[in-house]
């Protein structure tokens, strides 16, 4: 048994689940959209499991691709985490929200708000926003990389200067000696960028854990630098082990070139399970939100072979030949497993089913399966942690809660309670309050 | 008795209550200020007296003004309604939001997601902002006029589209169908205007009443411009009776001038009570607020009435020589009521005392004062209701509830239960989807 415990965070979207089908499940309410018992309801699942954080992304433009599929995000990540931050007393809450079109005043009040009122749970996935549809939902059009990453730069560090700008010892509260708060301890930040400025202060004393958490996602060099310089969590899009390896070493490097502690950045690599007591039960659950696009999928899948697949060989296994014909497609990473997974003997429709399509290695099959993934690679040192995409929130929560997690206990890879009560205690970073120095 | 009714709406800011000195108060818990469950309570109460809806001011900069003042604000608007929607189910929460430091898109968002989880019980008081420290906030410098209400319009008017971009039907949620949402009736609204611009759409499908409620503050011709076109409720600043018709008559006929019904707008005007069983004890309970800053207060008391009065005049009334040399100064609108009470012969510390410098008419005394200070504007036709700034939300929203709310409906003046269940059916005016026409 190794000292050191995996952490998990959740991906929560729509209210429905990982699957921009995952709406059409016999057990979902289609209504969930709008409806936030359901996110309160699952927080509190993720809670009970205790997963260090939620994880809500964020898009500014309409993500629902067809009318088949429904939107993947919760309709304003802000309010969605305020509710569940009320109905929730430990779990961490991570959110997307963009520097490029986002003033540092506006995140950086919203943000320590939402981090007072959770009594020290939440963190900010600062990103910047290439998508042209984003770009004209605010008369603008898509900068280039440099200049976004310029601004990007410039927002967290007003951000974060105003975080600190009511100093730790500010609010005084004596009514014997009538003083709310010593204002000469509350001060302007005068942070004047390229891009963006700010005055300050802003009027908002420390949370129980400082100031939120910077969260990164993405490892071009130029988020790899704004990663080492600002986040303390990297959500990380990986489907190996040597390929999470290689990023999560890359983001420890950018921490230290930063002058930074590698250990204060964790690097989480997504899952995405689907668990039944059966690998049949397991594929069939997880087909189901297949099979609506399947048609576009068995094309895919000849690209990523190099074969010329239809709809008409969804029901016959690969041939010998087709198998020894068939190449990894380099372009898409994740052609190995479905080569892999090939050579098994699977229809194509269930190497289909197998969701090597998916935009996280799926796991799929009774829950050793998935903690078995897990332990492989947190051993290999692939990642911290994991950022986990049920397939239907309504019982796949439980599902991983009730059956994942007592196998990751067993093995000695989970915590079994919560070791403080912020976010920062769960991913154990380092208490901060201001700039980064 | 008349059929038409009073409406009441109450200002929540920092959790204390309408003075700076509020949370001095020995009922008051000073952690208030980042503590929503006092939100909560607030809301609550006011909901059991069937006010019509909780208004949360808003600024962009810091707010306390001297160390002995606590901010008037809660933290972030937005996150605050969340929680006391939840937390609620019929009362309705207006918020004001600049359009001069928001982009359309971000309040298009925030605001009809609270509105859709709150069932339809949002107002967005859509101002501009002219303050230079807020502006330096946002690393700009205050427009003129003209721009800053040419940018308002842009932005309510996008806005507005947005919220309607999401067609009312094109929610189809049909699992057997395999369709979650009609994408062709979730449609781009490609509006351009000089400040601002979106395409959308916006993917928020209505609420219960389509809509977030459109509010406006303020008298000035390019506010009542803005008024007329889009408001369903306007904020009043009136200290007469007589300035109260005037400006509700201004505010309808700049709704004629749109081409809309005026009765589709309500006008409020403000109130600020102390209520205790008798004149002398709500004396006493308002002056604990006004004494921080009494020395301040009695030489403005001076320039009020054309008088050079100081500190040691506090504990004496007027003599006669200086009443008769007194003239309400035409300056400030409270002068009149200020030389009146002072011809009644309180002493200059109970003048002031009567509230007679803070910025809403305030009846002082048993709850009766306050109810007929109601029934009499009301009756005069100087506003639709009222908005309530109790001077300490702890125990002033129960007083108010409990002995000026009783003796409202007793007078035939006041609703005994909601009408309905959205912000739309409390104040009475139609349900609106999309643009205005």
């Amino acid at each position: 048994m190794n000292d050191k415990k995996m952490l998990i965070g959740m991906q929560i979207g729509n209210g429905y689940g990982a699957q921009a089908t995952s709406w059409m499940a016999d057990n979902v309410d289609v209504r969930n959209y709008t409806n936030l018992d359901a996110h309160v309801r699952y927080a509190q699942a993720a809670e009970r499991g205790k997963f260090q954080f939620l994880f809500l992304p964020d898009f500014l433009a309409q993500s629902q691709k067809t009318d088949h599929d429904a939107p993947l995000l919760t309709m304003d990540p802000a309010i969605t985490m305020a509710v569940m931050a009320r109905e929730t007393t430990k779990i961490g809450f991570a959110a997307t929200a963009s520097t490029t079109f986002n003033e540092p005043y506006n995140l950086a009040r919203t943000f320590k708000t939402l981090d007072v009122i959770s009594g020290g749970r939440i963190g900010w996935n600062a990103v910047t926003t290439s998508d042209p549809a984003s770009a004209a939902n605010f008369g603008a059009q898509v900068a280039d990389r440099d200049t976004r990453y310029e601004r990007a730069h410039e927002v967290v560090q007003i951000v974060q200067a105003l975080w600190g700008s009511w100093q730790e010892d500010a609010w005084v509260a004596d009514k014997d000696r009538k003083i709310f708060a010593d204002r000469s301890r509350i001060r302007p930040v005068n942070l004047q960028g390229r891009h963006v400025a700010s005055r300050g202060p802003l009027e908002i004393p420390p949370s129980r854990q400082g100031q939120p958490v910077i969260f990164q996602a993405g490892g071009s060099p130029h988020s790899l630098a704004l990663t080492g310089r600002f986040a303390n969590a990297v959500i990380g899009a990986t489907f190996t082990i040597e390929d999470s390896r290689r990023q999560r070493a890359n983001v420890r490097r950018a921490a230290e070139q930063a002058g930074r502690n590698p250990d204060e950045i964790k690097f989480f690599a997504g899952i995405m399970p689907t668990i039944a007591p059966t690998k049949r039960e397991a594929l069939d659950r997880r087909g189901q939100f297949v099979e609506p696009g399947i048609r576009q999928r068995v094309r895919y899948l000849g690209t990523m072979l190099g074969l010329g697949l239809t709809a008409d060989d969804l029901d016959r296994p690969l041939a010998e030949a087709e198998l020894a014909a068939a190449q990894a497609n380099p372009a898409d990473p994740r052609s190995g497993t479905a080569l892999q997974i090939a050579r098994e003997g699977w229809s194509v429709r269930d190497i289909l089913y197998h969701g090597i399509i998916d935009y996280h290695p799926s796991p799929i099959g009774p829950a050793e399966v998935t903690a078995d993934h897990m332990q492989e690679w947190f051993e290999a040192g692939a990642c911290d942690g994991f950022w986990l995409s049920p397939d239907v929130y309504e019982d796949g929560i439980d599902t991983f809660v009730d059956q994942v997690v007592p196998l990751l206990q067993q093995r000695g890879l989970f915590h079994t309670d919560y070791e403080g009560d912020t976010l920062r205690d769960h991913l154990g970073v380092d208490y901060q309050y201001g700039a980064n120095h």
